[in-house]
């Protein structure tokens, strides 16, 4: 069987290959889970959902908002957006820029576009720190500029 | 030699503990890391060292400031301090609140501490996603607000 060995190292090697990207273990799903979650994000925002958004967050989130104390933990997460929705912001854009992973962390750039209430548009750069608990992945340190 | 399984269940316990703890793979070792990459920071940007603190990011790291573009890559990243040293900071603190890891990246969220050419202190609250390169730990994504 000896001559079979270089096939075996070279199926052995196709089978690794997306575990060891540079981009960290199996990034194209961390990605599309990411893209999939800020989905789940706008649609919750835009129908006022606070409760829906807080639950894509880890319980023990921290939401670092410009101008805002560090809203940490769900039940801070959730009365954060409450207001934010309060606030009559009309529209929410996230642009994911890139996906970076290892095990079960993740980090993302974007940038989110917000309309207000006022029609007045803004646009802000972010990182996510996303984790993966119980198998989804969960937003876990947002904060933006 | 049953009778010793529970112990010898112990002490693999008490080896994989620190592999398995909630923050991710040899926490300690890496918020250790992180502090002393942290301590580099300071020393470097109080003898007005651009390129050395440049050196702690990585080759394709994000500095977003904000005001300020996106500085993407390690050139970018050493103009950003460059200009922030030739601003006239007198004093910058660091303080870790938190880190977590997961094989070559971890999450670090802390607060920055600056006084200002005037002497006026403003403190900021960041975020720094550090990834592990040939063996050391950089700051990959750095976001403060």
């Amino acid at each position: 069987m000896a001559e079979f060995a270089p096939l075996r190292a070279v199926a052995l090697l196709a089978l690794a290959i997306p575990f060891v990207s540079a981009e960290g273990a199996c990034a194209e799903d961390v990605r599309a889970a990411v893209e999939a979650g800020n989905r789940a994000f706008v649609v919750a925002f835009l129908r006022g959902d606070a409760p829906a958004i807080a639950g894509l967050y880890t319980d023990d989130a921290q939401v670092i908002a410009p101008g805002a104390p560090v809203a940490a933990g769900r039940a801070a997460v959730e009365a954060f957006w409450k207001s934010t929705i309060e606030s009559g912001v009309k529209d929410v854009q996230l642009t994911t820029q890139g996906v970076e992973a290892d095990g079960d962390l993740a980090c993302e750039t974007g940038t989110v576009r917000l309309v207000a209430a006022d029609g007045k548009v803004s646009e802000a750069r972010y990182v996510v720190v996303w984790k993966r608990v119980g198998g989804a992945w969960k937003l876990h340190r947002d904060i933006w500029n």
